[in-house]
């Protein structure tokens, strides 16, 4: 029985899909290597600040701060960016003075953290300066603030990979670090041979949990698990081709099958359920090729 | 021009690979959800704590701890498993004690922090307790430390994803929570598109890009990139099947290439350039069959 069980393999990463809407993520240097940075924390709907010197910025960067979708801090970085009670004073310094945190006490009685002095939750650094880089980081690693320092992985609390987007589908590749361009490589090949409209199935088979969700709403474990069990069959039962081109209608009638216990029907079933266009509009604008889109 | 930089796309998650090598994660709940998160860890070289009565550990979770691969806390979980300033006194009572914090300032009197006792990097809760569950985050997020409670995705600072495996690659497939079951679907047709023996190439490409900064050790922009360039080259000029059949020898003798300047060689005037198999017993012990396995 116990060699059943999967065999440990370490030395991979933990790869997880980090939920920053909404959360402060502090990009430190302006170039190439954070333009990639930021667009994958826009991506997820974080609230990026870039601290780098204007003449430092690349072209899309800048193109984001004056677009509004970054803010932009113009100039170097200083230790009170990450923590409002390190040195505020001196905020044109390039150089992180390590006695700063001395003035700490003082510093916090005279500028109480608000909400908004809360350190960030994420510090990206991508600066050609390899000491202040590793100072960022030990600031960081002091404050629990997860941080990456661009280039130098022992000094990583978390790595980027190649990442495909579609829709709600996200597929990460990363080669831990052994080859970034291979990574890239795959990401491509894994993107050309997905299924056509995948990240629209998906969003379909989103919409329909949450219909299934909303007509059989327990927290129950068996409830759970009977819902669970069900959308498996609904998974396993259709192509990605049919899921991307339910209507609501449709699934409306598919969680019919759920309500009444009969078994999940032939797609071609399914479509003769709808009703004519006539009556679509009659019950709910949102129908059609409209849905989803 | 602005046109060109690619738009972003929000609702989306920032997928990272988390290094956890040796830092110490906590998993509350011993059942299935919970065994597939330990091995997760457990793939990233995580030092593991399960806390949950022996009798709710599932079989697999109950064969890592036999194995010892897991620390096993065979409790129910309580505040000071996160801090331990928060009542250590009350090991066995179930609930989550909100009263517990004013005990804080005795009790790190009685038991001053040591490194172990940090809180950890990562909580992942996995057990039938929604109130529990709750409150746990809640206190995670006090603690600033990032945590997931399983099936509540409202309090997850990061979600899970099907991950493909195959030594330093690793592709995560998300569907941001739409379809768990479609995204383990897509893992498998990925995981049987690659290239043969993807992992095996990566590994040659890593250990490739560590001998040329031996060779070329420089920190500078320009060096740095000049290594990157010769990298870009090599990935683009050899195919995966070769990559995965270099012998160490034969990435010593690529590396010549860059250090001579010269054009990259064709495949075959590479493996023509290896020594006669006595010669390579002569010269090193690793070569052959044996490299990179």
């Amino acid at each position: 029985m116990a060699e059943d069980f999967p065999k440990v393999e370490g030395g991979g990463s933990l790869i997880l899909a980090w939920q920053i809407r909404g959360k402060r993520v502090l990009v430190i240097g302006g170039g190439e290597v954070a333009a990639g940075r930021i667009l994958n924390c826009l991506n997820a709907d974080a609230l990026v600040t870039v601290i780098c010197p204007r003449e430092g910025l690349n072209p899309e960067v800048a193109h984001r701060v004056a677009l509004g979708q970054v803010t932009h801090i113009d100039r170097k970085f200083v230790p009170s960016d990450l923590d409002p009670s390190l040195s505020t004073t001196n905020t044109t310094t390039t150089t992180i003075s390590s006695s700063s945190t001395t003035d700490q006490t003082q510093q916090q009685q005279q500028s109480p953290q608000t909400q908004e002095q809360q350190p960030p939750s994420l510090v990206l650094t991508a600066i050609d300066d390899p000491i202040t880089s590793s100072e960022i980081y030990t600031l960081c690693h002091r404050l629990r603030i997860p941080a990456n320092i661009a280039d130098v992985p022992p000094e990583c609390d978390f790595y980027f990979g190649s990442v495909h987007r579609d829709g709600p589908l996200q597929i990460m590749v990363s080669t831990n670090g052994k080859g970034p361009r291979l990574a890239a490589t795959i990401r491509k090949s894994i993107a050309a041979s997905l299924p056509p409209r995948a990240g629209e199935a998906i969003k379909k088979v989103g919409k329909l949990r949450q219909m299934l969700r909303k007509v059989e709403p327990g927290k129950e474990v068996a409830v759970i698990g009977k819902r669970m069990g069900w959308m498996i069959g609904v998974s396993d039962r259709y192509t990605w081709e049919t899921f991307a081109d339910m209507t609501e209608e449709d699934m409306a009638n598919l969680v019919g099958f759920y309500q009444s216990g009969e078994p999940l029907p032939e797609l071609e079933v399914l479509k003769g359920m709808r009703e004519g266009e006539q009556a679509v509009w009659e019950f709910d604008g949102s129908f059609g090729f409209s849905v989803g889109c």
